[in-house]
């Protein structure tokens, strides 16, 4: 994509597919702020965390261009995505590189699996700042327009700002209408929390047993109102700033005494 | 399975399938110090992340019954296997998970996108002490011989000791051969670094352009000593304390005046 020199570039990808209503109305929200690329999967990727694809030839297909706007699907995980059109898309580095908005929660270990934050990751750990985006609403015509100054705003900051580097901000909104607006914005840190029960056994018509991954979500400190969990629960926006250091550096001092 | 009650229970996968050199070795070193069960992909699964199968219906294949040892295979990711095996093989909480033996090197920022460590993040979600073990060689007959002292060693001191919660480890040992030990163990954090040349591209008999995802790593910090690149690069096994919390404790602070 040749880009204007004075206007930001943003990169824009998901993991629910490059049709997907989240990721076109972010488009639609962030264009007047810059120049932007868009290389999504081809179809939905959920839980994909920050996978790549080893063994997966790749392929890069042009959705639209239109002046300011130009939509790649890719055939990989979220995270080749970003490889891709940072790689062979783009002719210069991205001012800012956005994962979202995603159709469902992304908060505590949720984090983890999410391929949407494997956007985000990625982007972190190129150093470019990288924000993802995500609604506690896994329906297909979720309603986003309520996120729109938020997501604006927090755009603004960061493409004006930055992030430090190897930082990354995770972004999750409650559900809510335009009757009722989100309480505020809590800045706040990762809940601890676990999926329980998350295997469900079927039997195939041939005889034999297979499962689907489900489960449900038990949090471990609901009534910590410095989480991000806590945030949602109570009607804010919860920004959880995230870092690509997984060191434990408690840990690390601890374990100078095991004499190994 | 059934499990001996005053014996650990160990559970075991990894990213690079049940029958590699890798995970078959650690089966036998681990063997002596408990019950072990082995639930791993059916084939490769490199580059996987915590990605877990929202959308494949998963099948368990037992390879192997005897004595203290049990192996399965799961048509799955690496986290899916961890998963199944909690939900559906093991009649108690496992005492310890180990992802491993990898065939090649999990630190840096490579941790993000291993399916061992996806093992190892999905036993320390499940707050079960967890360890990954990763030899620098990615050949599929590595010799794993010399880090068998190491590998009991630690299995052991973390089975008598446990872990935080929260907090699992990230052991990676460099290319050695029986002449040349190790020089001894580093804790250590992990390392800043960027792969970079991701993709190449190749063109398909029919006419289409695709391309293969592969990279070289280009290290932030080649000089500072308290890596786990360091540590490799000058001969010691490396171990990371790593942590499910990815919270910017220190970027939490500052956008207190962000006034959002």
């Amino acid at each position: 994509m040749e880009t204007t020199k004075n206007r930001p570039l943003i990169l824009i990808s998901n993991d629910d597919g490059f049709e997907a209503k989240g990721i076109n109305q972010l488009i639609e929200m962030i264009a007047p702020l810059g120049d932007i690329v868009v290389c999504a999967p081809d179809g939905a990727r959920s839980g994909f965390s920050c996978a790549f694809s080893a063994e997966l030839p790749l392929r890069l297909t042009l959705r639209r261009r239109e002046p300011g706007v130009e939509v790649w699907s890719c055939n990989g995980t979220p995270v080749d995505c970003v490889k891709m059109a940072l790689g062979n898309i783009v002719d210069r580095q991205p001012d800012m590189i956005i994962g979202g908005i995603n159709h469902g929660d992304n908060s505590s270990v949720n984090s983890h699996y999410s391929g949407t934050m494997g956007v985000v990751m990625e982007g972190c750990m190129k150093y470019i700042p990288s924000v993802a985006f995500s609604l506690c609403d896994h329906s297909a015509d979720a309603d986003f327009e309520p996120l729109r100054p938020y997501i604006v705003d927090i755009t603004r900051r960061v493409l004006a700002e930055g992030l430090p580097k190897g930082a990354c901000l995770n972004v999750n909104f409650p559900v809510t209408d335009s009757q009722t607006p989100f309480k505020g914005v809590k800045v706040c840190r990762m809940a601890f929390g676990r999926w329980v029960n998350e295997t469900i056994k079927c039997h195939h018509p041939r005889g034999y047993d297979y499962w689907w991954m489900v489960g449900n979500y038990a949090g471990d400190e609901t009534e910590a109102e410095d989480t991000d969990r806590w945030a949602l629960n109570h009607g804010y926006v919860a920004i959880t700033p995230t870092q690509m250091d997984v060191t434990h550096y408690g840990l690390l001092e601890q374990m100078k005494d095991w004499n190994l």
